[in-house]
């Protein structure tokens, strides 16, 4: 079985990347979502393992220091990170692992997992962007404001990520992420064994007749 | 309109890269395939503009001087080449435009199209490839051991292409070159208006209000 692709979902805050994921899994069952780890509380509703794995700082630290998250943030006085482990079961399953992460996170993945797959979720303007941010009726005009502000610096990072897709349609950016995720299992350093193993046979026949 | 991707096609002998590209242009509108310049005289049924574009060798070599051609070759005392008007006309209409040559052939175009996408097609197995070579019925044991030689030679360059398409099932292999030229739609460097379009509007916006 080829192993799983690590798929890191980044993309401005309104683009939709939630929506997309849970069509995503609906649809596909090649999919899976990776868990973070926290230091924060669970909501009520919230369970161990499903929304979060819940720790407390002593274990988290641990975590760090024996190099077992691919990534970790602080936030508001709390941890939030990514466990290596988890994330290593499942690619090793044959499934492909999409995280949702920022920048910063994906910079640092790179580094752990060179062969991931960074995309970048964005709507298809920033008339539209402010519109769906402003539709969503929950939120200030300070915060629509912050978030704009937020997707402007974002949007400078754009080519650091190998795909750009642009979410308009919910059905047809499904498609367009499973398509890209379906081409990235036929880039070379993803067949290594088949390479090796076809070069083989061809020097077998062509010197063994 | 997003201009057309220069797809470069090069696979083992026996691959099936003729069958698929035939189903390819059959089956969706964007592609178009490269007409080849060539100094070698007709064959009975040949038509200029159409299998090839026929030509002499002293206008060969004239548009060799005016790097009117993407790459070529001599081959058997005659040229083969590219011509660069031909293509960029179809990649300005939006047309992504197929280019069968050798991994030689590939390396001279990636250097005039950076942005160029080069697909390799294998079969299966080598064991396949030989069945399939041998059940053309058309070659003698000879020209075959010289094929399967050549083909463990090309397979020591598959790690300079993009993608490794195993062609098992035409129909299959189809769809998966068509989802990879798709995907290479949504590289950044490919969306450079996009890209600038959007953070001038983030900025407008962010700035703005």
């Amino acid at each position: 079985m080829q192993k799983g692709i690590l798929i890191v979902l980044s993309g401005f805050s309104g683009a939709g990347k939630g929506t997309l994921m849970k069509e995503l899994l609906k649809t596909y069952d090649n999919y899976a979502l990776s868990i973070s780890m926290t230091t924060r509380n669970p909501r009520p509703g919230e369970e161990d393992g499903r929304e979060y794995f819940f720790t407390n700082k002593e274990n988290f630290e641990e975590k760090i220091a024996q190099n077992g998250l691919i990534e970790y943030a602080e936030y508001c006085g709390n941890y939030y990170g990514t466990p290596r482990d988890y994330v290593e079961k499942q690619l090793s399953a044959g499934k492909d692992v999409i995280l949702e992460i920022e920048i910063q996170g994906m910079r640092k993945v790179k580094q752990m997992f060179p062969e991931m797959l960074p995309l970048f979720i964005t709507p298809p303007s920033a008339a539209e962007l402010k519109r769906r941010l402003t539709g969503r009726g929950t939120e200030t005009a300070e915060v629509i404001e912050k978030r704009i502000q937020r997707a402007a610096q974002e949007a400078e990072g754009v080519e650091d990520y190998e795909y750009l897709i642009i979410n308009d349609d919910l059905q047809t950016c499904v498609e367009e992420i499973h398509s890209i995720v379906q081409a990235a299992k036929r880039v070379p350093a993803r067949n290594v064994g088949f390479i090796n193993n076809i070069r083989e046979e061809l020097n077998v026949l062509s010197k063994g007749e």
